[in-house]
């Protein structure tokens, strides 16, 4: 008997996967693309009142409230998330794992301990949260993508699974991302390619995109993805999320296999809300992370810095990187952020990006440095091929011990020159985009000649940054104008960009931007989203006032 | 013209340190080791009442608060401690950069600034403090011992001097180290050979032997060392002093030079005083280190972990780790130890170090992983030979990436390991030796076969330690035992340690223990050592009382 193909072993995990959907919450027919390109809508027309009023709100401060109170049961809002996740994967493919009936057996324990002792787990108790597979639980695969890894279910919890059970948190499912992880598109061969749930026709970004994609449907109100260069924060900028990349200590993570230390992958929250972003954060301490993981630092919440008030804020920004040039949404997003911003009283100043494409070549050494053999072994588990495109080192970029001695000391040297301008600059954060692009069909993004200089620099100093949702594409405001047309490519990276965008395409997309906070500058990065959102508010206000 | 020679390079360096000290200072002659081989002694004669006063107090709270009220200048304090640590280097090489005029003018700035405004520059105004040579210093030589470095003054201050600064003290002179720092005898080319205080036939350990030797002889009150593998708690130990190795992001530090950054060195605080440990620590987040050194987390000194009261705490202790059974000094010390922490009611356990062999592998193998080429290319510069049996790699130690990648993997494995082990025991603290050895004369450490795993394991797992004085050699107490003579030596570092033991040769010295305090767990260092500084006077007053 000849052994499974790769194929095989993907198709039978594929199956087992839809078969832990329950019958009732699988859809008869899935709508082509084509006739429903909106998830979202067709999930909002489909459920119920009362599944719609469990899901549709975003902050979670109102729902922990009600849980807490035990005005809500952790089953109920559980299951609700867990239905609206099934159809939404039917849709999108932004799960792997699925664990519902496990996660019905702890939703009720945690009811039965708030009935029986009156008091709480944790801060975030009875919350159902979704995690991007990489993440052990437990129970199931963390195959991340690989079929090689398939098959070979979890027998404890690792640091992330642990700490959230310790905050009383419920998981129920784990998100789809790349193979490798290395990309912007979320596509592997063991679950296939997810979308976006506004336009399906689109890919939902990476590496957290599975994650981006279910949260953006609803499916979940608070995910956790990673982010080695900026795969928290390009698919939540794609879906219309926060995303928050922490600075390397301030999260807990589960390394394991071999691979670089130099530039470290941190786990952050993606939510549709802020203050769901900062609700748990604030909350975190709470589960002490630094005894689950090693290297997550004592650091408690500093509410303080989080909030404002009144306070002018000195922010700081980059439109253009220099390296390659952002689509024209992103630009106006990124101008009227700056004006919404300075009409609220703040300061903005320009921010010199002269040096970040050294930051990119630095952070590229780092991620290339295995020559790409933690991902070759993968493959030959199973035969399956390494799609091309992907930043995954060659062979001739391996790096000799010597060069990554130098190119420890390189870093050290633009890290600290790095902190000595943050710092002296005083200024409270620094915006910019996350991405040069708004948009792009699946298997795309591995043609681009991939540039994620904008997010990889604050991988590489490990300063915090949130993706902000601003705005979306509108086929009037952001046509290529003559500039934007006219502009010489300065690279391969900048002409694909320029080529691609095509505003008919991304209409009515979401379009974010990025919040720098700092050095563990979490606190600051939330203290100027809400300045940018009560920025916009008035602006929009304004704006109405002006028109009417 | 021939290129002067390393020898003729070193000449130079040396006269023109000793140039450096007013001529009053100097000694006539200075006293031979036989004729005088109690340096501390000596100086405690040639001294005068006055200058006594001011160096022999070794809590600065008390000189802190003299300080800031004004009651004593910085520059009397300064100028008290230049001259003692002038007069210690003479007799001991405990010093390389001296720069006394620099430290002078700083403390007359201080002085003039809290007599104009009324107010202190931060919480360690006007206190001298003395720091490894490795720390860059605006205007003196960062040598670190190597010829080739030498005639290179730095530009600006780098992270521990700017904290230091931004804490209030002044700076005055940088302290002797071993060549590569990767021993545990501080001699090299430049500067010779520091010895111990207390006799000067004995070496004060290393890499911070400077360090320890100069406060040991009071011409310190407090300072900085660094430790990558026990050169902190090494020399405090031999010297009698509390050497905290703190948790790596604790502490600024600097970086600069290409190294491997698997396990990495860590900076803190030397002294006679514990209270001056804690005084220090608390002090540091004064400074926003964090806004310095890029690697240094924003962590509150947590003052309730660090005064347990009269809480009974969980001890944990390791006399033998398997790998090379300590000298009998060290054996009783951990005996009255653990006796008194239990007759003072605490809970002390035995800790299973039956992994700690594997820990002293994987960090063998970070801290070679560069085949020597780091000493190598510093030795090429000047033709100055490298000293063998330090613990530098040779060529086929040095690591492929992909054995990087594998011994992080390792390396993490062992950490989650460990830190489960450590937050499911309960412990408070865990006690165990320093270094299996109480005295060497100069040269001996290098045929030693050298065996730092006491020390290490907490640079690798990135744990904060303490070294703590705990008692004297003892001719009666500390005399070989049939037990220890008739042991048979299980390695070569065993057999050299077992063979190399002579009580008369070390009588009278000090032997410390150490205390770990876990990941970030400096405070609890301080409240076990607490502990144990309370349980053995009350040992000692108890035993008095049955003698009298």
């Amino acid at each position: 008997m000849a052994a499974p193909t790769y194929q095989d072993l993907a198709a039978q995990k594929r199956a087992h996967q839809i078969a832990l959907i329950p019958p009732e919450w699988r859809l008869d027919s899935v709508p082509s693309v084509e006739s429903t390109p909106n998830a979202l809508a067709y999930l909002r027309e489909i459920l119920s009142p009362a599944e719609l009023a469990l899901t549709e709100e975003t902050n979670i401060t109102v729902q922990l409230h009600k849980l807490s109170s035990g005005e809500l049961s952790s089953l109920e809002l559980t299951r609700a998330f867990a239905k609206r996740a099934a159809l939404a994967h039917q849709l999108t493919t932004c799960c792997t794992e699925i664990f519902f009936e496990e996660a019905f057996k702890v939703a009720r324990g945690l009811d039965e301990h708030l009935a029986r002792t009156g008091k709480t787990v944790g801060p975030l108790h009875g919350l159902p949260i979704s995690i991007k597979d990489l993440f052990t639980v437990k129970g199931v695969d963390t195959s991340i993508g690989w079929v090689g890894l398939t098959k070979n279910p979890a027998t404890t919890d690792k640091s992330v699974a642990r700490t959230l059970r310790r905050l009383g948190a419920v998981l129920y499912v784990k998100t789809n991302l790349p193979q490798s992880m290395m990309m912007s598109d979320s596509y592997n061969h063991v679950f296939g390619q997810c979308v976006h749930p506004l336009n399906r026709k689109l890919i939902s970004g990476g590496s957290s995109g599975g994650e981006a994609s279910l949260i953006a449907a609803r499916g979940s109100v608070l995910g956790i993805g990673t982010d080695l260069g900026g795969s928290i924060r390009i698919p939540a900028s794609l879906c219309g999320l926060y995303g928050l990349s922490p600075s390397q200590g301030r999260h807990p993570y589960e390394r394991g296999s071999p691979q670089q230390d130099i530039v470290r992958s941190v786990a952050g929250p993606m939510s549709c809300s802020l203050a769901t972003i900062e609700r748990y954060m604030e909350a975190l301490p709470f589960a002490s992370p630094w005894e689950v993981d090693q290297h997550t630092a004592p650091i408690p919440w500093r509410t303080n810095l989080a909030c404002p008030g009144a306070k002018r804020l000195k922010i700081a920004f980059v439109v253009d990187d220099g390296v390659v040039r952002v689509q024209p949404p992103i630009a106006r997003a990124m101008r009227e952020v700056i004006h919404a911003l300075k009409a609220a009283g703040h300061e903005v100043i320009e921010w010199d990006a002269s040096t970040h494409n050294h930051a990119y070549a630095l952070w590229e050494k780092a991620i290339f440095s295995d020559g790409g053999e933690a991902c070759r072994k993968k493959t030959e588990m199973t035969g399956e091929p390494l799609i091309e495109g992907m930043l995954v080192g060659s062979p001739e970029n391996t790096l000799t011990t010597s060069e990554t001695h130098q190119l420890n000391a390189d870093k050290y040297a633009y890290e600290s020159f790095y902190l000595d301008r943050w710092v002296s600059s005083g200024i409270d954060g620094l915006i910019m985009p996350n991405t040069p692009w708004v948009g792009y069909k699946p298997w795309t993004w591995i043609k681009s000649h991939a540039y994620v200089g904008y997010t990889s620099i604050w991988n590489l100093l490990g300063y915090a940054a949130l993706a902000v949702p601003v705005t979306t594409v509108s086929r009037t405001m952001d046509l290529p104008d003559e500039e934007w047309l006219g502009d010489v490519p300065k690279n391969a990276s900048e002409r694909f960009n320029i080529e691609q965008y095509d505003v008919d395409l991304v209409e009515g997309m979401p379009v974010g931007l990025q919040v720098v906070g700092g050095r563990f500058g979490e606190e600051k990065c939330i203290a100027v989203a809400k300045a940018i959102e009560h920025a916009m508010k008035r602006r929009n206000v304004t704006r109405a006032s002006l028109l009417t």
